[in-house]
């Protein structure tokens, strides 16, 4: 039995820059089509063989989870990465990150039940994460008196999720979402703006 | 050929009677069941025989169209009976008159939907009788700047609709649409309470 050798440095950084180039293509593809874009459409816009392509991603749910996981990461992480503003501004930042992913996600998680069920681990354990996320967030801004506390967590986010699901472009969308989150905030806290 | 002879009042009274008997019965039945509640059985429990009934509703689906219209008109009538108020309070009380009605009419809707498509001219015509009617309301409250200029009734038809259609009972939606509403009031209009 011979041992393949451990990939070099080189190598794994190939590779890796082949899965972000093929997440990334495949980002833009769902976002502006609306049909299904094919794996082979995939990896010619990515420039990788359909080898690689199915070395990362055995199939087009795989990848379609890859994308839908990657953007609740991105959710949770922008906790950490909005810096100033009071603990309401906080989270209302936050509150708009989340917002953007309830539509983007839209398409990607639409496609995603067409190939597993609604009750697919990756929905549930993406809404848990992003509670946990956001839970110190909302805590800290009721602290502060800055935002309403006969809210919780769960109905701000059922909220914005319902706002997102509304059809209409961003144009219509956005006066809305900014009503509804001026709304959460306590009339002492507004801001003229 | 004989002419029938037009219905005495006391007939006319009777029909009407009936009619609005029928109504009251499958509003309720349609309310509290979440399966489809026979027309024998709302035959039953108003005590109409059933030619009675079909002569009231030809088929389910009008009955279904009649209980939906029923409540548009409601709505539609409810902008004359709010009394009192500036016209910022009386356009948050339509709202959530118009709130009601939306959770009330999520049954009868989506049953009526599997009986006609949804291009169905019944939920156009109402989206449209509805808009006329608030129309006056928000101007009026736009123009006390008791509420923000920058959101179309649609725009808040739409965030009430999509708020009605959060999964949850009336305990957990409430405060949704409390916060919501509080959202589309400026804030030197926002009362303590």
């Amino acid at each position: 039995m011979t041992l393949e050798p451990p990939p070099s440095p080189t190598r794994r950084a190939d590779a890796e820059r082949n899965r972000a180039k093929i997440m990334a293509v495949a980002r833009t593809a769902f976002a502006e089509s609306d049909t299904e874009v094919s794996m082979a459409e995939i990896s010619r816009r990515a420039g990788v063989g359909m080898a690689t392509l199915y070395r990362n991603f055995p199939d087009r749910r795989a990848l379609l989870e890859a994308l839908y996981t990657d953007e609740v990461d991105a959710v949770c992480g922008a906790t950490e990465t909005v810096i100033g503003g009071s603990p309401g501004a906080l989270l209302i930042a936050w509150l708009h990150r989340f917002f953007a992913f309830s539509t983007s996600k839209r398409l990607i998680a639409s496609e995603l039940l067409t190939h597993a069920d609604s009750t697919s681990p990756v929905f549930g354990e993406s809404r848990a994460r992003v509670l946990v996320s956001g839970r110190p967030l909302l805590a800290a801004a009721q602290r502060a008196q800055e935002v309403r506390g006969d809210l919780t967590l769960e109905q701000i986010l059922d909220m914005i999720v319902a706002i997102a699901r509304i059809p209409g472009d961003p144009g219509y969308l956005e006066p809305i979402l900014q009503s509804a989150l001026d709304g959460i905030r306590l009339p002492t806290a507004v801001e003229q703006s």
